[in-house]
């Protein structure tokens, strides 16, 4: 890109202007999205809470369980919490490495999900943010089966997103749109930073 | 994970919780940091705006500076735009495949960049959102000495956010955070489904 040549740069933007054009023309399909965000990079959740926002700037209806975090007052959970068009429940009681507890966890996790259920169920829910859920699915404390159905089945209109670490290889062969958020450098592990309010928690 | 015996399993759990809470221990270091949101799967500019969410639920003000979204009225802006403790700039007209015109875009980019500027000196901003920056820097619509520059000179505890596909390797060795986003599978391009409002609008 070094001292592109303004009036070619013209051409190749039109070029690419139209390809876009033609593709967004032909992607004609409406239709709720299945969206999962996983990997060991930062930034599952937070592309999960962005996406909500952005649903609740176009007036839309969402609902969020989070799977894992209950132990911790999350930001998050303030911001979106108490606002129109929101429904928010935490779940569980902190990272699972907290409680040491299996058969807690479980039942914890099978109560989130009967929420999940619900609102998979209910079609005035334009946008369901399931987070954390691939660990509570890496950890088995669901019936996998039993969660993929629940999805395939909601409403045609209703977009589903579910994040964390480790998301299983038939949940992502489901989703219609797959990230790895990939880590390349992590301040927190590499440099001895504190985890940052804002950032981290 | 098949299986587990309940007791190893809280022996490991337990052994994890030892470490993460050492490694908590250790980590001190209380600053502002430069997280970088590249690659070419999705979730970029909404994990920046769920991070702007975070904070904004912990009390923190915020500065938003879209480079590149101009033409569009996208659902953050509508969202986050009037909110208290947000400073909102949309800048640029639309995606550079869209105005052909390299000089609209440089000027466009530099009047951006200046309000970016003024927010990264100004201490009473705990996070600024660069949104799109890496565009503006790939196409060479800003100087990227410069940038780098006034990124460094931002006040300790004040957190910085850049997203967009192409980030320079001097912005990825600066950064103290890196998150590559992978793309697995999009349903936008893989299987004509329209783009969706909620999730790509």
């Amino acid at each position: 890109m070094k001292d592109v040549d303004p009036q070619r740069h013209a051409e190749r933007m039109a070029i690419k202007q139209r390809i876009m054009n033609e593709r967004i023309a032909q992607a004609d399909k409406e239709q709720g999205l299945l969206l999962v965000h996983t990997g060991s990079g930062k930034g599952k959740s937070s592309a999960g809470f962005g996406m909500l926002a952005r649903a609740l700037g176009h007036g839309m209806k969402v609902g969020v369980v989070q799977f894992i975090k209950g132990a911790f007052s999350t930001g998050e959970e303030a911001f979106f919490r108490d606002l129109p068009n929101v429904e928010y429940h935490v779940m569980g009681e902190g990272y699972t490495w907290d409680t040491q507890n299996r058969e807690r966890d479980i039942e914890k996790a099978e109560a989130a999900w009967e929420v999940a259920r619900r609102m998979l169920a209910d079609s005035s829910f334009d946008m369901v943010l399931l987070d954390e859920l691939n660990i509570a699915l890496h950890f088995e404390y669901l019936n996998l089966d039993r969660v993929l159905d629940d999805l395939q089945a909601r409403p045609a209109m209703q977009h589903a997103i579910v994040t964390g670490r480790y998301a299983p290889k038939a949940l992502i062969e489901l989703a219609d749109t797959v990230t790895e958020m990939k880590l390349v450098k992590h301040a927190f592990k590499d440099q001895g930073v504190k985890a940052q309010k804002g950032v981290e928690l």
